[in-house]
């Protein structure tokens, strides 16, 4: 990119932080899977991210303040990978591209249910679930007993690909 | 791209379509800046964007379905690219990127006073403006007297380039 050239204009610098392909496949498998762990990223990956390439955009997510790398306390060679305030930040971003991808591209069934129920569940429930992400990564209080998001798309999720499965 | 790992996830196939530096910033030069020729999108470029790249992303969203491109009957020479209802069909993923940039980045006053107008109008002003396309890449009517929320997101830039330069 020519420094020369860089505008302030937000679309602009957003694109500059996240204009490639897989910034933002790698902060939906942190978001929406759970996956906190190079190799979980690496080997879960729908879209065969390579090795390399996993390991440069984690290193950038971390410098351009999307991620926080911490050593995991349970596995002492592991790091773990948390989405900062930043990162969560990019939910209602996620349920729009989301929403769009599935009016205008072919999308599958099984991998576009959970588009469809954070579309459908509009600003109330990505509120609900940065609050679950913020619990979950930033280690902030949710009240007791509060419902998770998550669980409920990766219930539907599971229950698509069930159905598909014995259909 | 490895053709074996295309996933039917639909932020994966929007970031396939979506997922460069270039291609959402020329869709936003010809949707909030109306610059319609190739000469326009090139010289008027506040990112500096190089010709070849112009002329290959142009190119790439016409076979994409997110511009057409027809001859200007008023240059014989030059042709005039006109966004698509898919591409139309972006403005609130831009709102929201137009937000996130705000939040979290180092924006500029000027460059973002349309972003900040955008985000304040919330989905009812991004449906006017979505007619408004529309009118002007679709040819379809609007009523008439209809405001501009076009000319309103310009002559707010124009008004904070106008107040920069004589403060």
């Amino acid at each position: 990119m020519d420094a020369l050239h860089r505008s302030g204009c937000p679309i602009n610098l957003t694109l500059e932080i996240l204009g490639d392909r897989w910034s933002l496949i790698i902060i939906r498998d942190i978001m929406f899977g759970n996956r906190r762990h190079f190799r979980e990223l690496l080997q879960n990956s729908e879209e065969g991210i390579a090795s390399n390439i996993l390991a440069d955009r984690l290193k950038r997510l971390v410098e351009r303040g999307l991620l926080t790398r911490a050593d995991d306390p349970t596995h002492k060679q592991k790091a773990v990978y948390s989405l900062t305030e930043m990162a969560i930040d990019l939910v209602p971003l996620f349920a729009h591209m989301g929403a769009w991808g599935r009016k205008h591209l072919p999308v599958s069934e099984e991998l576009s249910i959970r588009a469809e129920l954070l579309e459908n569940g509009g600003p109330t429930l990505w509120a609900d679930f940065m609050d679950e992400l913020r619990a979950q990564h930033l280690g902030k209080a949710l009240p007791p007993g509060t419902p998770s998001v998550l669980r409920r798309l990766t219930d539907a999720y599971l229950e698509v690909v069930g159905r598909r499965k014995s259909g």
